[in-house]
């Protein structure tokens, strides 16, 4: 009877050496109980969600997440512009702080994933670490960011891009940004005081749901997120000649509605060309003066390319460019193109962070998928000051800003547990 | 010297006889002062006219035209709509008046044709007769009809068409049609006794730029309506599905902007495909939710067509929804048809008034064209109780209901003159 004793006792050994973090888990209740509680806050009557930043719910909202952070024990404050930091000190007071988190405030009418599951996963993860006593070696942030729909003005501010003007832009609540951040008990005049520069936090985390179908269609548990896609805007305007639709030939027009609709299948067709993921959409399409009895006189098409790779948008462009050209010559029209200033650039997730995070997936026995944020988010702000990665789960239907937005519990719980492990991991690795 | 002076009174005899209406003209001079002393009420600093109906302007050029007919020898009244009406009582009190005009209202920042080239060429026709003491068999009346650009009104109440829902539609100078007919001294209440039934008049004849660019294009002189066309209007709606326009992979959208773009085109080439004048126009095209950064949900696509023929019409909008079915199945897309109710049926030009318009133009030795009107015009409502006739002129670049419409002098005189030849001439042959 001693000898398989002693084999047991071995074994144990082994694992409790080896595997002792993989055993480690988020509790997947408290944190689908913590979403459901944050959900009650601007629940509306038509199932949607109205916490816009600034509103009255989105305040209640931070009471509720200022209180569990306090109990997973955090040290929690509120910066000037409004974020909620929640600190906890590392054996090894010379690192900087790995950070995670991402926001609490919706579109109007919007979801109760598309921030939550990052916020409350991140606190989760904290409440995990405190409740099982793991110290880590870095001190760890848990980043509530303010107003994240309505620009990213809580990262933007917390690396030092948020412009004085962008203060004073009306936000969804009908007030500016810097008076719904001092609703938030911060203080806009001295928002420079709080920028973070590169090197001062060891790395930024982000768990989010993927707002589109990749995984949701694939059935994979994570997305690797390789880094947050640039944006370009362009509005490409065909000038023909105004006309009585009643009373101009056929053959006497000059109707600028056709090379329009020529080149709205051109885009489609041109960005389908190019091997990857990039993405083209004209969302938006108007004939001025535009009404059914007058032959437009011009019409106005938007075009919008995202790729990691601006080199790449901008190869695509020139052939959207040289096809609108060639569409307005042949149909004597006039073409105008304004390229439309969004100042989103490609944010790069860091590859060693991408690599711990497949990796600890993989441990945890999730199926994943390296693919590219479509969508903006604040992690591509606080990938200007530190290596930054993201984690997606599946969106149902890819659904997203709309009441319909959903994950499942279990997903949730898969993503805070590959979160949590990336942490446990890059602690190890970042010294 | 005998034999010569009988040939001569010979020669003057048979001009007299064969020749003398022919002779007759009007005084293009006079013409062309009375419309710019028209068209400097409502003049704007654009140079376009804002004499909308029921205006102070259009009150003010109305009190002109008044003096204008009493000088032409018209016995003036207005009637319970509005209409200025100058009455010339004919040979044989048997015969129901011949009457003829159009309108001086414009729409807003219009042009000085559209309308006032009609009227003043009815007020000249009948200045001339006067002052060559003319006096037909037929009475005659020269018709300046209430707010043409708003709805066809003066001429819709003559005919008994007008609702009493119309009337309480806003006008374009802000108040409804039955305060506008007030302050032109009309009595809305009163509008049913006005009502002219089939009989009641010999016939119809309006004088009108042609709005269009063809008798322009083609150097032609005179156009010889066929009549006006038949209007037509459809919505069509391509449903897709509205996604996020970064995150959500090409080839897994549900694009309706694709279908609705190929549709524009298939409308143009279908309405080409067909013999004949027929026009077709997509004036109207519109994305939803229509932000650059959203794939659109629906886009709706308006199609207007107008023919003389009705069932032609028809069959050309089969070909159309056939082809929009055929799209929105291959493309995945539902769609949706409404034919908006625009209640403008065909309206054709009385036979033997369009002949007579071609002869007398001829033997005038102007050029001439039948063509359609593919714009509205109070002879449309006129058509149903009297024999209808149009006579257009060149209108430059087909340009109308803009600052820079424009018809040379002589080209109003050429139809002015026409106006007059054929009245006479239906004078003779209608009795």
């Amino acid at each position: 009877m001693r000898k398989p004793l002693f084999c047991l006792t071995l074994l144990l050994i082994f694992l409790s050496k080896s595997g002792f973090a993989q055993d480690l888990s988020i509790d997947s209740e408290r944190l689908h109980q913590s979403l459901i509680k944050l959900s009650t806050f601007g629940k509306n009557a038509a199932g949607g969600t109205d916490r816009v930043a600034y509103s009255q719910y989105d305040i209640e909202a931070r009471e509720y997440i200022k209180g569990l952070m306090k109990a997973a024990g955090l040290k929690v404050s509120t910066d000037f512009a409004g974020n909620i930091i929640g600190r906890k000190s590392g054996k090894n007071p010379n690192l900087k702080p790995i950070a995670f988190g991402s926001h609490i405030d919706e579109v109007p009418n919007g979801g109760d994933y598309d921030g939550p599951v990052g916020s409350m996963g991140a606190i989760e993860v904290a409440s995990t670490l405190n409740e099982k006593g793991i110290e880590t070696e870095h001190p760890l942030e848990v980043i509530i960011f303010t107003n994240e729909e309505g620009g990213v003005v809580g990262s933007r501010a917390l690396v030092g891009a948020l412009s004085k003007e962008a203060l004073q832009v009306k936000s969804n609540a009908g007030i500016t940004q810097a008076e719904g951040i001092k609703l938030l008990g911060g203080d806009p005049e001295r928002i420079p005081e709080l920028k973070r520069n590169p090197g001062d936090l060891a790395a930024f985390l982000e768990l989010h749901i993927e707002q589109g179908g990749n995984l949701d269609t694939e059935k994979l548990d994570i997305g690797v997120v390789e880094g947050i896609v640039a944006i370009e805007w362009w509005e490409f305007t065909f000038l023909g000649k105004a006309n009585h639709a009643g009373t101009t030939p056929m053959d006497m027009r000059k109707d600028p509605m056709l090379p329009a609709a020529r080149f709205v299948l051109a885009v489609n067709e041109i960005v389908n060309s190019y091997e990857g993921k990039q993405v083209g959409t004209v969302g938006k399409i108007q004939a001025f003066p535009g009404a059914g009895n007058v032959i437009p006189g011009e019409v106005k098409v938007n075009v919008e390319l995202r790729d990691l790779s601006s080199d790449k948008i901008w190869k695509i462009y020139a052939d959207i460019e040289a096809k609108a050209k060639l569409l307005a010559a042949e149909s004597q029209t006039e073409l105008n193109v304004k390229h439309i200033e969004v100042a989103s650039k490609p944010a790069l997730a860091d590859p060693m962070v991408r690599e711990i995070i497949q990796t600890q997936a993989e441990k945890l026995g999730f199926t994943t998928k390296s693919l590219p944020s479509g969508a903006g988010h604040d992690a591509q702000e606080m990938a200007r000051i530190a290596p930054m990665g993201m984690i997606f789960i599946p969106s149902k239907d890819g659904i997203s800003h709309a009441p319909a937005e959903y994950s499942t519990k279990a997903d949730i719980a898969n993503g805070a547990n590959v979160l949590l492990q990336t942490i446990l991991e890059l602690d190890k690795r970042l010294k």
